[in-house]
């Protein structure tokens, strides 16, 4: 359970298979979000249908709404959303300091008021990992605190505190059946990141997340940071960029040796009327699409463009109708997991740095999403 | 073309089968609609798994957005949503009359301002007819007056326009490849209706509507309606009663004659959290679901109830999620759809009446929805 079958490199990308109680996860890998125990605007069904594998969900809005006790009682995430592959949840470390208010830091956890109603509540390590047991994903996290990546001092204060959460989290950690990530942070400071990697690379865990990126550093200190980080890391073990999603930042990522990446980009830009093409972003409540009668994208495979105008498209997008929103989350997800499959191919066959260089000059960076589907 | 076969009675119950440019349409039927050139929340696929035959789409609607050109532009209706069988088009004179601000009617049309901008619109019989040619779907119907259904006064000079309209309707459609169907008004009064139904009957139109009922009347005014009007219309062609679909209203009407209905109740019951089912309306914003390990109805095959719980239904319905809207719009419509088979194969079999008592008695009627999917 939870070995990592390190398959084929193509310069630093890496094509993996990870054994999860839920089954074997290829590597490289996008997991759409599904925030509230639904990937937003798609069914189970349609997710597998656009080949998703591995979904996550997140803690913090669970644990507010329906609570953890609910989704255990029905069967664990598994059963309450009726997902059968591998699932992750996150920690609840990032929504606590990014979406919830006024909040309190002390080495033993953090207390938060709740941004649906106002109440009281009080996260730690603990309290995360009994949570996330209760949700029964396969791939759990450690509870972290999440700073702003640019500011030293936090960072140095908070990674100590993260580290010693980190140890907590795999105390207190007792089903078999869940993998606990640790997470290296550090902002964009190499000497702390650097640090963080060979902390947790010491207590052995069977993934490596890194967090604290796609939150307002630049694109050079993003790669920077992976690049000081990776080297670090165990490499028999899978690594997961946190919150990344975006085209570009793929392809950056997998260059670098990430195996796993998660982002609401598809989903939320979905809903606001916007499309991920090879090209860039397409956004359909532009008025020059009102009379386009071609696809979303020449060429692509999905329901959307198999079926539907741009015309149309942006009709429903204007006229606010719930079929724009499914319809262009069904290409975004399409869009990033096919080009996932077909980076893996392409290292499969140790033609990865054409593959990227080709793909990114094609291209027009559609930049970062804000990191929390509910923010 | 546009011939109606009557396959079987049984009372006054009817089993036909009404012929289209896009098919056979079984009859009687129930039409999902489609306001703004979408079932909400449904793709066509969706619809078409569902068994949906017929898709009724608004006039005044894609009038208004995206115009009644750019429709045909991208290939009418059916190309423009992706729809392949059957459509009806409404004549824009019910939404004028309920949706529309600061109007004016005359004896030539109704002068009347947006809904959306506020911007001065006018519709005469044949600028419906222009619209709805534009639209292209494969039944249409005449422009009408449609007054409150208890105002004696304003019901005899409106049918004297409606009558005079109808004609102009009849006069001014041109493709041969639609059916105009004319529209039975007159209130709750027995003989401005059987004067409409008269009158009307002798234009000779391929199909008949009943308009006007749903609005305000009681059921007790709806059935007596229906008793004297049809009577009157030639058995030869289809009865329309429009904006009509709770599950009690279906079985009565069917049971009186009626061939065609539709309504928005399925699909915005649904985006409000609630669904039909043979016992009646279920709330799923109830708490007393919270906990609920079953499905929305035991036993029913659409997907949602083959796969989810209504605990995990009231947590997407609680959580606003669009999955909520979607998987409860899919059992809605199901569930109608089901329904009206049902009662199709009970005429088939001579059974009828014996099939709408036994669904009447274990059923709590859920009322009329409003009239419109947009007012």
């Amino acid at each position: 359970m939870f070995e990592f079958e390190l398959l084929a490199t193509s310069g630093r990308a890496r094509a993996g298979l990870f054994h999860t109680p839920h089954g074997p996860l290829p590597t490289p890998v996008f997991a759409p979000v599904g925030t509230q125990a639904t990937v937003k605007a798609l069914t189970p069904a349609q997710l597998h249908e656009l080949g998703a594998t591995l979904v996550l969900s997140n803690t913090y809005h669970l644990y507010l709404r329906p609570g953890e006790a609910l989704v255990r009682e029905l069967g664990g995430l598994h059963g309450f959303m009726q997902w059968d592959g591998p699932m992750l949840t996150d920690s609840g470390g990032f929504q606590v300091f990014s979406l919830a208010k006024i909040r309190q830091v002390d080495d033993d956890g953090v207390t938060f008021r709740s941004h649906l109603d106002g109440s009281a509540h009080r996260f730690t390590p603990e309290k995360s990992i009994a949570i996330q047991e209760a949700l029964g994903a396969d791939i759990i996290m450690a509870f972290d605190e999440c700073p702003p990546p640019l500011d030293r001092a936090y960072n140095e204060a908070a990674l100590r505190r993260t580290h010693a959460w980190a140890e907590r989290c795999q105390r207190a950690k007792a089903r078999p059946d869940q993998a606990l990530f640790g997470i290296v942070q550090g902002g964009v400071f190499p000497d702390l990141r650097a640090a963080s990697a060979r902390f947790l690379a010491g207590l052995d865990f069977p993934g490596y997340a890194i967090g604290g990126l796609a939150v307002g550093e630049t694109k050079a200190q993003m790669h920077a940071t992976l690049d000081e980080v990776e080297p670090l890391l165990p490499a028999g073990k899978p690594r997961y960029l946190m919150g990344v999603g975006s085209p570009e930042d793929l392809v950056n990522g997998v260059r670098r040796g990430v195996d796993i990446f998660d982002c609401v980009l598809p989903t939320r830009l979905a809903r606001n009327g916007a499309a991920l093409t090879r090209a860039g972003r397409l956004n359909l409540n532009n008025a020059t699409f009102a009379r386009d009668p071609g696809p979303v994208e020449a060429g692509c495979a999905c329901y959307c463009c198999r079926h539907f105008t741009r015309a149309y498209l942006r009709h429903l997008v204007t006229a606010k109708e719930i079929l724009g929103a499914t319809l262009l989350t069904r290409h975004n997800v399409h869009m990033l997991l096919t080009l996932m499959r077909e980076m893996r191919a392409a290292i499969l066959a140790g033609t990865f740095a054409q593959y990227a260089d080709a793909f990114l000059a094609g291209y027009t960076p559609v930049g970062a999403a804000e990191a929390d589907e509910e923010a």
